[in-house]
Parts: C-alpha cells; structure tokens; sequence
C-alpha cells in the first residue's frame, strides 16, 4: 500500500512546498518521498510515489486534485465520441517523469521497487464518473446499456495500463502492482465481465516480462475466487475478508498480501501487535504471505505505530 | 428495503410541503409515503417509512439533516460522560408518531407491514462518527482502544432497540427488519466482537413475540457465514456476494433476501429481466428466497423500471 503520505511529517513538509500532481511529475521529489517510509519505517520494498491517475490525464483527461473533493476530471467519458477522443498513451513521451523517478530511485534504494498502475475497471470508474463514486451508476449504465461502448473504452485503457506497466519495468521496476480499488463496488456477475477479463488481460501481457505481479482487490470478499484466477503470482486484500478465507479462495498456488485494517494502527502497542499476529497466523495456511495492511495508510496514523508494526512483523518471520 | 423514496413522484410532492425529519414524525403523512409504493409498483410488503436515527435522536443526541451532507449529531459520543448521558428510549412516550404510523397502515393496508431498526452497531456508528463516515475510524478506535466505553454505550442502543422493535410489534408490525448498513466496514474479527453478539441479542429477545425478523447485512461477503448465525428468521444481503454463495454460506435453515444491485433498475426492461431471473434462479437452493434488490432504491431510479421488476418477479414465481 501507499507507504509515502501525509501521516509522514517529512512527506508533509516536502508537500507543502509543491501541489500534489507536481510531486508526482517532479522525478527528484517523487523519488525522496518514495524512499522516505523504507528510511524512517524499515519497510522491506519501496512502491513507487505517484498516482493511479497520471496516466489517465494523458488519456485524454482534464485532471485536477481538490485538497477535501479529490480528483476530478472536467471532461468526463459518457459517450462513444468521448471515447474515440482517447489515446493510448506512450510512456516515454507522455509520463517520462514516472520512468526517471524509477531510475533514480533503482540507484538510490537497497530494497526491491514495486511500480503500479489502477487495473483498467478503476481507471474506468474514474473516467466516466469524472472522479470518486458512491455507487459508481454512470459506470454500471454503460456496462448495462452500451457494452460497445464500454469495450471499446476498455481496449483503450488495457492497452495503456499494458505499456504504462512494461515501461516501468523497463525503467527498473522489480515488480508490479495493480490496484482494483473499485472492483468491490461491482456484483461478482458484472466483475466477471466488467473488471476481471481486463485485468487478466494486462497480467498476461506482463507475464513474459518475469516480474512478480500483483493484483490488489479492494472489498474483495464477494470476488474474490474469481480474482484468484487472474494470472497474478500475488493476490491483495483488504480487511474484510479472514485472512484464513483469503488463503482457501485463493489456494495454494498463489502468494496473498495483506491484511491488516489500517485503523488498527490507532491502538495501542500490545492490541497492533495481536492484530498482526493473527493475520501471520492465518496467511501461514498460504502458498506464501507477504504481509501488508488491507489498504492505504490514513492520513492521521502515528508514524511510531507503522513502526511497531514493522518491528512485529519482522520479529514473527 | 426503502421503497418510499425520491425516485416517486408521488413522494417528492409530499416532501415539497415538509421537510424529511417533519414527515418521519407526521403519522398521516408517513403512512401515506408508506402506502405508496405498493399501491404504484404493487409490491408484496409495505416497510415503515421513518429512519433508522429517530430512536438515536430521542436517546440523547441531537439530530440535524442536510440536504446535501446528510444526517449529523453535533454532539457525538467519544467518553463514558457521553455515554453515561444517554438513555434507553420508552417508545410510547418518545416516539408515539412511529407506533400511532404503524397502528395506521395496518388499517389501511391489505398487504403485511415490515417495522424496523438499525442493528445496534450501524446505531454506533452514527453516535460516534456524529454522521456517516468513509472509514469509521473513531467508531473502531473506540472498539480498540476503550472496551468498555463501548460494551456500555452498545448495552444501551441494544436495549433501545429491543425495546423499539417491541413496541412497533405491539402496534402492529407483522415482521420486523434490522439493518445493519455499516457491518461491512468492519474485518470479520472485529465483526464477531463488535457487532454480531448485539444484533444477536435483539434477535433473541425478539423471538418469544412470534414474529419473522429479517437481519440485513450490508457490504455482507466478508462476514456472512457469522451473520448466519444470528438467529434472524431471514439474513437479507447486498448485491457484492453471488445469491448462490449466499445461500450456501446462510445454510438450509434460513430464508435469504435479496439481491440485485440497484443500479440494475437504470437498464432496459430485458436486461432487468435476465438479471432479476439470474438471482431467483440462484436463490432457489435456499430454505426459501425474498426477492429484493441488494440495497435501497436509488432516487434517480425510473419508477417504470420498479414496476418492470416487480412484474417480472410475480410472473416468475
């Protein structure tokens, strides 16, 4: 999960010098806040600092972050007209910045670099609601009431999330992460023809590559036995499902990340460290664990609680 | 679910005259939106118009609604001073609007009356956050980090909704249904601890007055296999989990309900068909099925396409 992010005080203080979109498109900046949470936490790899949106904007996008709304797109995609508008990015070109934060970073860490992407049914959850959703209904309509449309929009977007992975790879990146944060929203019907085939898709095209991919699920419970069958070496979840369950949808072929619930980090010493012992615990049933919260890191966590966390997390393997 | 709603006609002119909390505690008026789904879409049941805060309001908090940022208490429970505060409700001199609502409809209906509640937990949430919430972290802080600050408070909002759901059964609700809407935000663990033993524990008290009780889990994938074991006549779940795995997780024991995404209603006729027949085909493994959607009617919802449904689901049983 994000690691780098504002419940840092040293990420703070390099925010509020820039906005956020310049932080991402700022390769020296980007890469010292990707480096900062493996200095000052003692994590065991870096993810890359940027935004499952950058390539978006280069889409075709309007894009812009508002400190307490989020990101929003002015323009967004609603009709097959705004869809042929799109292009497929080309990374070199488009997101150079990304690919130069990884090699800065590839020279200056001592741990593996994962970079990422959004799995393209978010990326598209972003596009047509033109920013966050409570219940994604532009989204839904077009998958419902014009599938043309909405495959034609995927292609676009498959083809992009596909160059946007393999050139980060090419800049230096150990291993890949695409984020689902929207999949949970869909019922595991529409997940199976909306968000999986396309996230399968990318996973494949990587996969000759010979990095590690990993396919995060945001509220996975209902879908996940279908993720599991994405060709992704590594399965993410979130804290609402069992760690115990996580590993039997997923079976033994498969390496589960997670799951720790990020509001944990808000107890107490003693409860953290029983808390992540039982997920140890449970994902020992599994082909391998990597150990993680369920998602992102809140903005008002005590930094010295991620780093209890880390402590028992190493103290247990 | 909430078939009253803003996606009627019919109750938007009701609303035009009074504000939403002024019809929740008018009996004639909430009666009226109460009837009107079933006399426009021909539905099966009618469910109490009122909101699962109005109970919460008259334990001690003081209640606001915003047209656009929803329902907030400005005094939110965060110490044992809060809690020690608030009281247990005597529905017959708190909320006599809601029993004198139900006492109403049960003479001018022809069809069974549903009442109902919020699960305590979902009550919680709302009492602490001061409102709805992205991440419910101060709700699970509580959880964490002061036990028994939260054992009292949840011995109090369970006891209120015992006593709440007793009378509305007195007055004449033929069912009644506990929604627990933010369940799901919770890790199974914390689910077992937090939530399950106080929904339980309506239940229970509950059964000797001899009436089917329905126990809605929202966002329910993660945590239904505990749910199933609340003792509710009826488990009522959310579009995220395939009906066919919830009737295997809920057992041959227990009635299902539910479950077809809401955002369904905004397709064609044909393709509300194919889907309202996709989860009755895979409702029929259960003891038995209630066919409803997986969560409230959203209000930009064709009232045309609620009837379809409706039509497709009496033709098809």
């Amino acid at each position: 999960m994000r690691q780098a992010g504002r419940y840092l005080p040293e990420y703070r203080k390099i925010r509020a010098k820039v906005d956020f979109l310049t932080l991402c498109k700022s390769p020296e900046l980007a890469a010292e806040v990707t480096i900062q949470p493996v200095d000052i936490l003692g994590v065991d790899a870096a993810i890359l600092f940027s935004d499952i949106l950058i390539p978006i904007e280069k889409m075709g996008l309007k894009l812009r972050f508002y400190e307490k709304k989020g990101p929003k797109f002015s323009n967004p995609i609603r009709t097959q007209k705004d869809a042929d508008k799109l292009k497929i990015i080309n990374p070199k070109e488009d997101v150079p910045y990304v690919l130069e934060t990884i090699r800065i970073l590839r020279k200056a860490l001592n741990v593996p670099l994962i970079g990422f992407s959004g799995a393209p049914f978010t990326a598209a959850t972003y596009m047509i609601e033109g920013g966050s959703s409570k219940n994604f209904l532009k989204t839904k309509q077009i998958i419902y009431n014009d599938p043309l449309l909405f495959t034609s929009l995927m292609g676009k977007i498959t083809q992009t999330t596909i160059d946007y992975l393999c050139a980060q790879i090419e800049a230096g990146a150990q291993a890949v992460q695409l984020f689902d944060s929207w999949a949970g929203a869909l019922s595991p019907s529409d997940y199976e023809v909306a968000a999986f085939p396309y996230a399968k898709k990318v996973i494949e095209a990587l996969r000759p590559l010979g990095v590690p991919i990993i396919y995060f699920v945001n509220d996975c419970p209902g879908v996940l036995s279908i993720a599991a069958g994405s060709g992704a070496d590594v399965i993410g979840v979130d804290w609402r499902v069992d760690m115990a369950e996580a590993v039997r949808k997923v079976g033994q072929t498969i390496t589960v990340q997670g799951n720790l619930d990020p509001c944990v980090l808000f107890s107490s010493k003693n409860y953290i460290k029983d808390m992540a012992l039982d997920v140890i615990e449970k994902g020992k049933g599994a082909r391998a664990h990597i150990f993680n919260l369920g998602h992102g890191v809140l903005p008002e966590t005590p930094p010295e609680n991620v780093k209890t966390l880390v402590k028992v997390v190493h103290e247990a393997y």
